[in-house]
């Protein structure tokens, strides 16, 4: 699916029930799943291939799809027109103002899939795992809460890696090759740009870490 | 050289003036080294690459390389015949007393270089990193100490950074193909082990942690 101007994108969200548009300095109102059950968020969630797996997968858990652009959440969107997932809501929202959204010690888990590395060093304040984010994090974040990421960029995994660690999270799982990690790679849900990268021979490093408390 | 009797070994050994037999419940003596300076050692140096050239290379740190095998030790003692290192010792020891060895808070920096991975579980126990060893580092290191990890084994880096998190160290540098990290491949001291395995295309995982205090 195409989508030539942002006016087209919005439409389309506004007339999906499965997307809510948050507003500004509104908290997220959980009422909106038919069931009352822990929820698991996915930052940055692109096309939605994960999260969408993963609510058909764990239909005993709410899943919460965050994206910033509406042309990409539109994408997901449209891929849930001939579904009925009932523990599913896609979000357009940036997540630098994530603590804004939720309340504190709600979130059971966040995902981080593929997010962009950032590279340059000037721009390190925007990676999803800077200090800065990790403490919002730990605002929503339940005690004993946890985090995944998955990336197949090295910088953004080495980065990641020392910021968790420095920011005192307890490390559950570390894999430095993924599809190669048999226990690990049984449960896994491959994005669409997980299965090009790695096809091409690039290791996919996965974290999971969770609050002490 | 090959050794063919562990009794070549030993007489070699004692005949070297790097050599230090550790005797059990024996303190480390520091007055070997001519000048009083800060030390580092590298545990299970094996054939002394590593420490050799670091001692060449920074003559204000005195460097003590540690190896529980003699007949290994011996290899390392044996390159050092025709040279004069005054900042380098060699200590036959092993290291799962290594707190019994040095007074507290007396060693600025812990090497492991390519470290057995013990890649069984049940074995888990005795890969270098294990929280028993990172206990007795705690113990011998100068607050602020660090330790550094280079290893080929991609169990023994997950493992490690896991085990160095969960017990509180701050982590300075990560790197997950050290020879592609062009700031960190700068300094960097090949082993013969680590030349052979980067030749064959794997990565070599490098992590630098400290003490917080």
């Amino acid at each position: 699916m195409r989508l030539r101007r942002k006016k087209d994108a919005m439409e389309l969200l506004k007339a999906n029930p499965y997307v809510i548009i948050a507003q500004e300095k509104q908290l997220f109102n959980f009422e909106c799943f038919s069931k009352k059950q822990p929820v698991q968020i996915e930052i940055g969630m692109g096309k939605g291939d994960y999260i969408i797996a993963m609510a058909q997968k764990y239909p005993h858990i709410n899943f919460i799809g965050i994206e910033r652009y509406d042309s990409v959440l539109a994408i997901a969107a449209s891929k849930l027109e001939d579904l009925k997932i009932e523990n599913l809501k896609l979000l357009l929202f940036d997540a630098s103002d994530i603590s804004t959204l939720f309340e504190k010690s709600i979130i059971d888990h966040v995902y981080l899939n593929f997010s962009d590395p950032w590279p340059k060093k000037r721009h390190a304040k925007r990676r999803l795992t800077y200090s800065s984010f990790l403490k919002q994090y730990d605002h929503i974040l339940k005690p004993k809460g946890g985090i995944t990421l998955k990336t197949d960029n090295i910088g953004l995994a080495e980065f990641s890696i020392a910021s968790f660690a420095n920011h005192g999270y307890y490390f559950k799982d570390v894999s430095l090759n993924l599809h190669q990690n048999e226990l690990l790679n049984q449960n896994n849900i491959m994005t669409e740009y997980e299965r090009k990268f790695s096809s091409m021979g690039y290791p996919i490093y996965r974290i999971e870490v969770y609050k002490y408390e």
